[in-house]
């Protein structure tokens, strides 16, 4: 690949994407809440639960890009206020998606990441637009797309102007059926030699099964990823949308102490 | 699926689209042109050799949606200028690709079919607001998209009250490396059991190889299929994208021809 | 690919292969019969109304290869038995498959045309052993094969003294769920032009649904396929397999008579 | 699934596999050597080297499953009787392929493990056969096979009598070309739920890249497998088959030393 700015050495040559306080790319990066925003005490309960249990980053969908129009398709601007609300509540920063090129600049202002969701990775106005901005893009990989595709695609971001990129693995579709996608865990250490850029794994969107994601989890940390990013929500069985794959907040917490030991014996003692 | 529109027939239980005076879905259409707009010569050019060929539609694309930044991204306007040239000259309409919700309102008023591009199938802003226009949309498939993927999308259009969706299959991705991708043949009849839209197909890209075209485009008639969209340059080797798959003006003309003989015969005669 | 023999031309420059008085690869050739030898009854049944029908060569299995080891496995000798008296009564030729090496001698005796199923593409030791034999071989893809890899599996045939290969296009396996797998009418004029074997396709297997079979195969007929190889079976809700791919007598019939009359216009006057 | 023998318990829940004195099932096996036999002198000296580098089990290939019958077929009898001699001079039990059913007697006398390939995963004749054996099985997933056909197929050999089966995952084909197959690493936590059966993986085979081998080598134990299959070879750019995946020795044993320290970790501390 002869992109120019995926081979652009910086720092000890790898990007480290700051939200905040939190430093992406140098130590273990945990995302978690609920699919989407459903309703204020929804948000803020699975917030300062995700928080309690040692996620970083708040996620959590304003904009919902689903199969058919007569689903929910989010709460819009309203969502966006929640967001905002929850991260007064619990001081973490969110991410949340962008649909629409028409939206970036105002969703810019409320939103710490702006994620571009796995149907919209070749949606190459929205990434131009989300590049003029000075907020850090989550890019998720398309379902189908190559490694290779995937790198064009935060090109385009790092071409507008923002060097803020952290990749998202959330799993490619293939033929088998008992995991919602296949994860990619080949993906973390093949960036890790393509890209200086951030890589994190979805567990979630990738398999599918709540009772998959704590071993995916450690794989992924295993493999040298940057973090980890899974649907939390307080009711799982009552969410509206990805119950199947959605957390309890004590599963989360389980599962975010064996994380952190993970990572600090692959960091210090491997 | 329980999509509401598609499931609503009209007429004789079957939608035709009309494209000024080409009626897609009542007879044969063919659509033929450049994969993009290069120059006002080149394009002028291949519109009067596809039109003498046997072609009922021009394709062009004035916004191209690459893989990499650095490739030709299209001539935007100017594009779509020499497209209306174009039709003035051969009295073909023309359908063109638009990418971006904010273009839609003034691309609408060039075009005469706004195409909807196989990576932004699921760009679901973009299909809200084709939706709200008055002119044809066609809908390629998705190339990792399944059918009951890309009807949903159909049904984003025509439930923003636009009726006229062609729907196009491409080719989806597989691991044959023969073709570009596969040629989902199966699509046809099965669309044509599951819903009342017109469908084409586009034998360019699925197989990326100009000496598979003919062949696959007699298929597609025999299939079932409302019609064929390929790509045709003057001069395939100074092709500035998709130079293996453009169709010389005699090669495209010489199938035509075959096409409309195998249809009238499936038509009248089987 | 740098196979030897593939490219080895004969007669008019293609292999035409004798299964008696049938010639695959001159003309049109239609295979038919049911998924299973389940008794005598059902299986003369079946041969005499596809022979009625306009069958050329009868097709049955004798051996089995089921996913689950507690499914049927197949009448074994006795299927065959059965098999060589439904011959006796139509006049029809048989094929039939063959999935154990130590088999292959004795079922060679009995049948016209020994089949390797997609399963046992790559069992490269019952390749050398059929290639062994004097009896045409009717290869049939791997669901997950490359063309590549398929020309190599038949020159594992033509290399053991065999040059008696049919190859047969079945479905590959895609994310599609709506077809069983996905019919790749692309392999047919890419085989044409990368070997000189006739081709036949399987729309039984590939699509997994009667109502799509007949469209399939007049497409796979103006692609410019050598042949056909359906199921079919007297009572299909009776099926032991397959039951949901089987068509009526009175179905294959009606296609038949399309495919022939297609055939005949594709050849004479296109 | 409704298999009956994969539900089946024993001791405290999961099959442990006794290979000489390893125990596959109970602690972190690592099995290790060459693609294929070539000579003695680089079948032994590659013994000796995995062996000090960390090994459990030793692997080597004399019957060899090649897409071209052009291309080396391995050494059959000769090769066994050097894997023979490898093992008593370094002590290490060895795992072969079987690939005809006629051989799996005699086969069966050598080896201490016998290995189903990805190709043959299907071969239900071969699968019946190697079920008779009193010899461990280690079998490979098909290339495009999904788990429930996997588990069917171990079903197979556990019906014929023979308890032994080790899983082994070495990637799916999907359309990624970065890597030779996709590591499907979710399937070791799904097999974990699905089957009491050991489940190692094969990272040379899922990824093709001797850089990529440590990372998902450690991902599959962080994620629960029971061990790691990887190819090594004392000069891997003289290799005859498999050269771009090999590690060498020193490359084995740093690999192995982590596996080993990460391993007790994930056993004892998380």
């Amino acid at each position: 690949m002869k992109n120019i700015r995926l081979s652009a050495l910086q720092d000890n040559g790898r990007t480290v994407v700051c939200v905040g306080h939190v430093k992406v790319g140098d130590g273990l990066c945990i995302v978690a809440g609920p699919c989407s925003v459903e309703t204020e005490k929804q948000t803020i309960e699975t917030a300062q639960a995700v928080r309690e249990g040692g996620a970083d980053i708040l996620r959590g969908g304003a904009f919902k890009p689903r199969t058919s129009p007569y689903a929910f398709q989010g709460l819009g601007l309203k969502g966006l206020k929640i967001l905002k609300k929850a991260r007064e509540e619990t001081g973490l920063p969110f991410v949340t998606e962008v649909i629409d090129t028409r939206d970036v600049p105002w969703v810019a202002e409320y939103a710490d990441v702006l994620q571009i969701g796995a149907r919209n990775m070749q949606n190459f106005s929205l990434l131009k637009e989300v590049g003029k901005t000075q907020k850090p893009i989550l890019l998720k990989r398309g379902m189908n797309s190559t490694i290779e595709e995937w790198l064009n695609c935060a090109e385009y971001i790092l071409d507008g102007g923002n060097p803020d990129v952290i990749l998202c693995e959330r799993g490619i579709r293939t033929f088998e059926t008992y995991t919602r996608n296949t994860l990619d865990i080949s993906a973390v250490p093949a960036l890790k030699e393509l890209t200086h850029l951030p890589v994190i794994i979805d567990p979630s969107h990738a398999s599918g099964r709540v009772s998959l994601i704590p071993s995916l989890s450690l794989a992924a940390i295993a493999s040298g990823a940057d973090g980890v990013m899974v649907e939390v929500h307080v009711n799982p069985s009552e969410a509206v949308c990805d119950k199947d794959q959605a957390l309890t907040p004590a599963q989360f917490s389980a599962m975010a102490g064996k994380m952190r030991s993970l990572h600090k014996f692959v960091e210090y003692s491997l």
